[in-house]
């Protein structure tokens, strides 16, 4: 039997309203994701104005980033003309998303879920995304936010 | 040109925010998604211990429900046989579920979005997801719920 | 933060191989699967001269039941033409299997994963799937097979 | 009348018993599958801790092994730009993977099988499905492949 751990729905909004301040503050309406460490979605918001593409665009950042266990656009490097990825974007029923903007969230060095960020530039994408996973990293270890972990 | 209304981030959080209190109240972690009058997710919250296969349930009630504007449990009673609609349940890929738990949401006679609850019996999400109605349809106009709108 | 529990790999092959005896047993040659509590593959195995439409039916059993934390046989029931979820079982692209044959495994009252088996009948895939929990549920808790748990 | 011979369970189980030796020894937990001629799945196994995104890509990678007979690596190269397959990786709803990992299973010049990687790079990947392949080729071929082998 294995034992792990994964967010739940408080740390999955907390996520959220993180990466939503950031993407406010840089004027983006964002759609924002939020994964277990399985793939599976545990919170999702879009911001007025965000692209209705972006929905499963963030969806799927995030579950690829839960998968790989790297943010999306590393894969996206690995995934260009010539690298012995490239072509991987379309694997999975194309959910294998290689654009910046999903990041694993790790706790003590395991991933408990992900983030995916959709709606603006890959690095805008990216930004957003890094904003809730810096929330969450940020927390002192005694908060709810990370209950019993470090 | 057409001119439409539909649930804003907020209205759709407050939304999940009823129906969430609904669930606790009777027990039962649900799957609760929100959508615009065009099918598209708002905003989603999957409470602690719901279903996997609720997540996909909850938006694709919130969606049938939109699109038919009637909620799924009076699809399902056309699904039945000898119905005329029985059979449909498969169309769009799956996507028409014919389980109650979908309800369209309207504002003065027009549907301005949708919301899907899956985790429970069908009685139960349908239970839930009228929670998340009513609170839309009790709020004052005046209300930052209804901002604007009547 | 969530903490669960998860079949591993080698309690993924104990119950394969109990189901797999069950089946030489009853003479009928299985497509087996072990899902975890996500719904996520973690182990299959072909019989040979199982049925190449059961490799699919029964991963997505094992998913089934894993979601709906109840064997697949009882939402075949509830998805009976006059039940409130007939229908049900095209959702989720298809992937909701309402055929006997998916059986949740329970740890401590948790799902901690899944079996589904197909190619034989309804009741004779349920019979294995049933074999696989058995040899599951009967280890001594100081066994690897549950490690830690009881 | 065709007659034509293909890896049958035990072979498959011999098959990633040696891809899971070689993935244990270069330390990255693995994703294995073993597909027939056909592209059916036989077995498959997720070590603890391989990649959720790498379920179907082991069994996508065999599967396209199978139907090319070549290694999915050889059909990356393919998939270059400015060759003449660019593009083929989305074929198929995706099925088409041209990541390397993937490698048929020949027997007398005949496909008998494939199998599929991942969860590493891809070099590491088609590291391990080789070693999968080389445990085949390495029975003396009056065997009816691993009959009363270890």
């Amino acid at each position: 039997m294995l034992t792990l751990r994964r967010l739940d729905i408080e740390d999955a909004k907390a996520l959220i309203a993180a990466a939503k301040a950031k993407a406010e503050r840089i004027g983006v309406s964002m759609c924002i994701a939020v994964t277990d460490e399985s793939g599976n979605l545990i919170a999702f918001e879009r911001m007025d104005g965000a692209k209705i593409t972006g929905i499963n665009l963030a969806i799927d950042k995030s579950y690829t980033a839960c998968g790989i266990k790297k943010g999306t656009h590393i894969l996206g490097e690995a995934n260009q003309p010539g690298k012995p990825a490239h072509g991987i974007a379309s694997a999975l029923g194309g959910r294998m998303v290689v654009v910046g903007g999903g990041l694993p969230v790790f706790d003590a060095g395991d991933v408990v879920g992900g983030i995916g960020v959709s709606s603006g530039t890959p690095a805008q994408d990216l930004e957003v995304a890094q904003a809730g996973v810096d929330a969450f990293s940020n927390e002192p270890s005694s908060s709810s936010f990370l209950r019993g972990t470090t």
